[in-house]
């Protein structure tokens, strides 16, 4: 069975080495020449709306996934006329724009952010009215890693966001004062099966993930976690890994976002799961029976940011595990990650004491 | 850094899998047009023995290593004048010959059945007087899978035998009533440092693995093996994977043959180790430390032969991962193998029982 993918960067990379094992087979479709999954798998050179090249992949595989959120619902759609596609176009859509996504957290009364819609200087007033401030104003799409967003503070800082991110729609969200941030990978089966992996701690430094230990495991946060991510991949018919960030306030889930593919903060499952993430989204996508989301011992996952730390001086620290993306060094690009697993969490603590001693945060 | 690989089947394709994170990339040599790690990494088709195809190997990759140990020595050494080969072609020398294996094993005082070197039908008559029936002739060279050996009970036997295999070098050797078989994995690095695996035990019939079951742990006889294979790893200066095979009868291993690669008895270590002896292979033949050989529970790798069970019954077994070498089907090949990995051996054994039921012994 041959596995399309629209995106082929790391996660389609990941994806392809999981998924040989399982007898499948990947074309990618990606605009850039030098795609790092391309070093693993077929590639075609084209941008995401190149109908001609669309028909092409449709003819080349048997199914289609997504390594990247913001390919355009229109190429989804074109393509899932022609093979079927995981998770649907709908369920990719609803998370592309941050105003619908907050909208069906809202709907299934999972708590969310304060919100509005933001699409003049006026409206901005209004809203920053309504919800208060510290408040963040975002692009409602294509935003990632901290890109499109912009944190107020004061009445004064509004007049600089809004000459830095208007022009296309925005949507203001109140600043939650959180504790820490989670997130839960959750797993649809093409037969309604749902599975989740225990809770991620996630760590961001300017907007870019830096560090995720799992499993994060606080009061009844988990059982939260469960029913938040249950009624949305009900809703959305969702199959395949869908990816929820939340923040944690006095014991309490706020949903932030959600990708509607693999996600950074489950490359721990990697090696710390029972069934990897990217082995789950391809038997869930394929129809397979969905793999155990248990995980193995405790793990925390670093991102390689900018450049690749000496791979002889990480790879001594016990338990470590390194993922190369075969990418060129560029400040702020996610050119790798490495793995530390333990079977206890001050072993790992240890592990991850001599890795910071590394000076990864270049 | 590009690994050039002598041998394209599954092994080349497992090591390419676990090679990519670690930042490298792979060129296997191998006279199968379709051979089966083809698809994951760039192949030469040519003789092992073909010196342009070796040229252009040597050019194309920084060092190299075996999927396969009958390639020609000399094919080995012309490489080696060109490129750093791990493990050595002295080494790999050493396990081709059946002959010179044994006499290494005993000048090591490794236990090893009797034997003697057969070279006509009256040298066996009376290597037959000297060690006794039962005995087991064997080619020399070029035997796997328990091609090229008989099993000789009486006197009447030898002639049957002897018109079979008769011809070639061949080696007689005692009989072991074993209680069980099982394998030590060993790891030797660039820096000297020597690490092995947990003992597996090793079911076959017909002369190809059937089961493996890790780990075993009986009596001293981890230590015993840590013995042995130190002194094969510090004699051949190995870099790489070694495996031995061992009997056991009464406490005590007695050493069968060894082979100088990863091995079809380590395939359990991708799920059920630290580090899987592919990754721990790769570490150690491009000069990087040597992950954790540590088990993580308890494993059962079962192999398929001829051909794959249907995916969706066996990835239904909790604890299962399957193993695709995307093969076409035919009797007695190796086309995949799954594994089955539980925290305890009881939950393995209920796992196992229902793979068994899969009648995946065609």
């Amino acid at each position: 069975m041959i596995v399309g993918i629209l995106g082929g960067g790391q996660l389609a990379r990941m994806l392809a080495l999981a998924g040989y094992p399982l007898g499948l087979d990947f074309v990618i479709l990606d605009p850039s020449p030098d795609a790092c999954a391309a070093q693993v798998a077929k590639q075609i050179v084209a941008e995401y709306d190149d109908s001609r090249a669309l028909e092409d992949l449709a003819r080349r595989c048997d199914l289609a996934t997504f390594d990247f959120e913001n390919v355009p619902a229109q190429a989804a759609r074109f393509l899932a006329e022609r093979v079927p596609v995981y998770p649907s176009p709908a369920a990719l859509e609803a998370a592309q724009d941050r105003l619908g996504e907050k909208s069906l957290f809202k709907e299934l009364a999972i708590p969310t952010p304060h919100f509005a819609p933001v699409d003049s200087r006026e409206i901005l007033e209004a809203a920053v009215a309504a919800i208060g401030l510290p408040a963040v104003l975002k692009t409602r799409r294509f935003g990632y890693d901290g890109k499109g967003q912009a944190l107020l503070r004061r009445p004064e800082d509004l007049a600089l966001a809004w000459e830095a991110l208007g022009g296309v729609p925005l949507i203001l969200e109140g600043f939650v004062p959180f504790e820490r941030e989670v997130s839960c990978l959750a797993l649809g089966g093409q037969d309604g099966a749902i599975l989740t992996y225990p809770l991620v701690e996630n760590r961001h430094r300017e907007g870019i993930l830096r560090l995720s230990t799992a499993p994060y495991d606080s009061g009844d946060l988990a059982v939260q976690a469960q029913d938040h991510v249950q009624k949305l991949l009900t809703r959305l018919d969702y199959v395949g890994l869908l990816a929820v960030e939340f923040f944690v306030r006095d014991g309490r889930l706020i949903a932030n976002e959600m990708a509607p593919r693999v996600h950074n903060s489950g490359h721990w499952t990697i090696e710390g799961a029972e069934t990897s993430q990217f082995e789950n989204h391809l038997r869930a996508v394929t129809g397979l029976p969905l793999g155990s989301t248990k995980a193995r011992g405790h793990s925390a996952m670093v991102n390689f940011i900018g450049q690749l730390p000496d791979r002889r001086d990480f790879l001594a620290v016990a338990g470590s595990h390194f993922h190369d993306y075969g990418k060129s060094s560029r400040p702020g690009r996610k050119v790798g990650h490495g793995t530390l697993r333990a079977d206890d969490p001050d072993t790992l603590a240890v592990a991850l004491r001599t890795v910071t001693g590394l000076g990864l945060d270049s």
